[in-house]
C-alpha cells in the first residue's frame, strides 16, 4: 500500500475493508471518457486515444477530470485493458467510432509461442509514471483504482481481432482447442499479474478487474476459462482491496461467495437484492442502466434512489452497471453523483 | 388448427400438449441458412435476403431444406422479424454482413401517427403464401413453426435504425418518453397479432415469438415494457402451442410460471435444470452453445448429450441457445441432430 499521502476520503477503501460509513461512494466506470467536453479536448491536443495512454501527462490529466468536476469518491488510472495484449506483441488500432482492431491475431500455438514474456509485457511504464503523477496531484483527495482486463475478455480479443457479434474465432478455439486456450490464459494471467503489481507499487489503492466478455460464456466454461485466472490474478494482490467485475456472468454470481476479492461488480441486469443474499460477505459494486441517465435529471434522481435502497447498507459501491456512454447528457451524470453525496445512511 | 394433411411426426406439439413422447423433438433457429449451401445456391437465384421473402417460391424451398437435409423434427417458414416494422411503413436494407439498416426511423409521436394502420400493415400475403406451400409440399411430414419478433426487439429496431451496442436511442426514448414508447409498443403489437393469426389461418401449426433484444432490459424494464405485449399476443392465439424465447432475459424467466404459452426458449448461459424447477408446468426449448458446433462431431455428440439430460425428460424441445452461425461446420449440425433422433427415453 503507498500511503504517501494520508487520504482524506477513504470511502470506498473503508467500504470495501468492512469499516462503518456514512454512505455509499460513488465512482463510474468510464467516468474519464467522451460525455466530458474536458476530455475531448485533451483528447485532441494528445491527437490520438493511444497517445492518452502513452505519455503520462495527458493520462493523469483525464484521470483527475472527474474527481474535480464530477466530485466522485475515486479516481481511476486512464488506460485500456488492451496495453496487455500490445505489450505481448499484438499492437492494436482503435478507430473511432468502431472499436479496437488487431491486425495480428493468435491461431494457433506457435503464434502464442512468438509472444513476448509476460514480466517483459508488463514493463508499461508510462502507466506507472502516470498512476504516480495522479497520486501527487490527489494529494490524499481519493483513492485511485488500477485496472486490467479478465484473461478471458483479452483472450477474446487476441483470437478475435476485435468485437464481434458471436466471437467465433475465440469461442472456437475455447471448443475445439482448449489446451491452446489454457496455453494463452496462462499467459496473460502472468502477464496481467506482474502489470497489477506494478501499478499497486505505483500507488493504485484498489484494483477492478474487467471481465467484459464473461457474458460470452456459461457457468460451466465460464468455470473452466475464466474463474481460474481471475482467481489467480485476486491471490497474487492479496494486500489491496479487489472487485471482480464479471459483466453478463449472472450464471457465475454464486461462485464468488469464497473468492478473493472484496468486491464484486453487477451489471443492470442483475438485481442486487438477489445477490446480496447469495454474496452476503461481498461489497456489491453498481448498477444503474447508463441509458437511465438519459432520462431527465429528476428521473435520474428518483431511479438512483431506488437502485441504492436495493442494495445492503454500507456494502455498497455507487456505479453504473457498464461503462457511460459517450453521448451521455452531463446534467444526468452530475444528478447521479450528486444523489448519493447528499444521501446519508441512517445510523 | 389447420389438419389438410395428418402429422406423421408430431413430436413437438405432443410435447408441447404435453403429450407422451419416445423422444424429445429437435429444430435449430437458422437452420434455414448460409450454413447450407444448398440455401446459398437459393440466395444467388434469388437475388437477395429481401427476395427470398418476397417470393413464396423461394421461402418454401429454403424452409424445406432443413427438413430434408438435417430430419429436424419442424420446419420454420422463412422470413424476417422485420417485416412487421417494413409493413407498417419503415422498409429496411440488408447489407451482407452488417446487419439490418432502416433509413427511416421512429423519434416523435407524429412519426408514429404516420404509420400504416395494423391490420393493413399484416397484409404479408406473400408470406402466408408460403406458408400454404409449405404445408402442402411437406404433406405433414413434420409441423410447420410461425414466427414474429417481441413488440419490445421490433421497437428497438424501429427506433435504433439497426443492430447497436447499447441501443441508446431505443433505451432513450423508454426512459425519457415512456408514453411514446407504449404507444408504439401498443401499434407493434396489434400488428403482429395479425400477422400470427394469419399464419395459423395458413397453416402454421404452432408459433414462436423472439425476442431477441429481451437481453437490454432488467427485471422492472422487462415487466413494464416487454411481457405485457408479448402477453398479449399469445392470448390472442389460444388454439396453437406458444413458445416465447426472451433471450438474454435471465431476470424475467421467473415471470414465465403464469404466462399463457407452453414454451419457454433457453439461450445457452442458462442453467435448464434451475428453470425447470422454476418452471415446471412449462416446456422449455434449447440450448446447446451454436458456438460449440465448431468443435469436432465427436465433441459435439458428448456436449449434445450432456445437454439433454440437464432438461427435463419429456418438456423438452431439443434446440440451440440461439441462431446458427454462418460458419458452422455442417458435419456438426448434423451429429447435433443425430445425437436427438437416436436418443430414446427409458420408459
Amino acid at each position: 500500500m503507498n500511503a504517501a499521502y494520508p487520504l482524506k476520503n477513504d470511502l470506498i477503501l473503508r467500504t470495501l475493508n468492512g469499516g462503518k460509513v456514512e454512505r455509499p461512494p460513488v465512482w463510474l466506470m468510464r467516468q474519464a471518457g467522451r460525455f466530458l467536453t474536458e476530455y475531448k479536448e485533451v483528447r485532441a491536443r494528445a491527437g490520438s486515444f493511444q497517445n492518452m495512454i502513452a505519455y503520462p501527462e495527458f493520462a493523469a490529466e483525464v484521470t483527475l477530470q472527474p474527481v474535480d468536476i464530477l466530485q466522485v469518491d475515486a479516481a481511476i488510472i486512464f488506460s485500456d485493458i488492451l496495453v496487455i495484449p500490445e505489450a505481448m506483441g499484438l499492437p492494436y488500432e482503435m478507430n473511432p467510432g468502431e472499436g479496437p482492431f488487431f491486425p495480428n491475431t493468435i491461431r494457433s500455438v506457435s503464434d502464442i509461442d512468438k509472444l513476448r514474456p509476460a514480466e517483459d509485457a508488463a514493463n508499461l511504464e508510462h502507466t506507472y509514471e502516470a498512476i504516480r503523477m495522479v497520486k501527487q496531484e490527489l494529494y490524499g483527495r481519493v483513492p485511485l483504482i488500477g485496472f486490467a482486463g479478465a484473461p478471458w475478455t483479452i483472450f477474446c480479443y487476441m483470437t478475435e481481432g476485435g468485437g464481434s457479434k458471436s466471437f467465433s474465432k475465440a469461442k472456437s478455439i475455447m471448443y475445439r482447442e482448449p489446451a491452446m486456450a489454457h496455453r494463452l490464459l496462462d499467459l496473460i494471467t502472468d502477464a496481467t499479474i506482474f502489470y497489477l503489481q506494478n501499478q499497486v507499487a505505483a500507488g493504485a489503492d484498489l484494483i477492478q478487474i474487467f471481465d467484459s466478455w464473461a457474458e460470452l460464456l456459461d457457468g460451466p466454461t465460464y468455470r473452466a476459462f475464466s474463474l481460474p485466472y481471475i482467481r489467480r490474478i485476486c491471490e497474487a494482490l492479496p494486500h489491496v482491496p479487489r472487485i471482480v467485475f464479471p459483466k453478463g456472468a449472472f450464471f457465475a454470481l454464486p461462485d464468488f461467495q469464497h473468492f478473493p476479492c472484496e468486491g464484486v461488480g453487477l451489471d443492470w441486469h442483475t438485481n442486487p437484492s438477489e445477490i446480496a443474499d447469495l454474496l452476503p460477505e461481498k461489497v456489491l459494486q453498481g448498477n444503474l442502466d447508463p441509458s437511465a441517465l438519459y432520462a431527465h435529471p429528476d428521473q435520474v434522481r428518483q431511479m438512483t434512489q431506488n437502485m441504492m435502497r436495493s442494495f445492503p447498507q454500507g456494502k455498497h459501491i455507487v456505479n453504473l452497471g457498464h461503462g457511460l456512454h459517450p453521448d451521455t447528457p452531463r446534467e444526468s451524470v452530475l444528478a447521479f453523483v450528486e444523489t448519493v453525496r447528499s444521501s446519508s445512511f441512517v445510523s
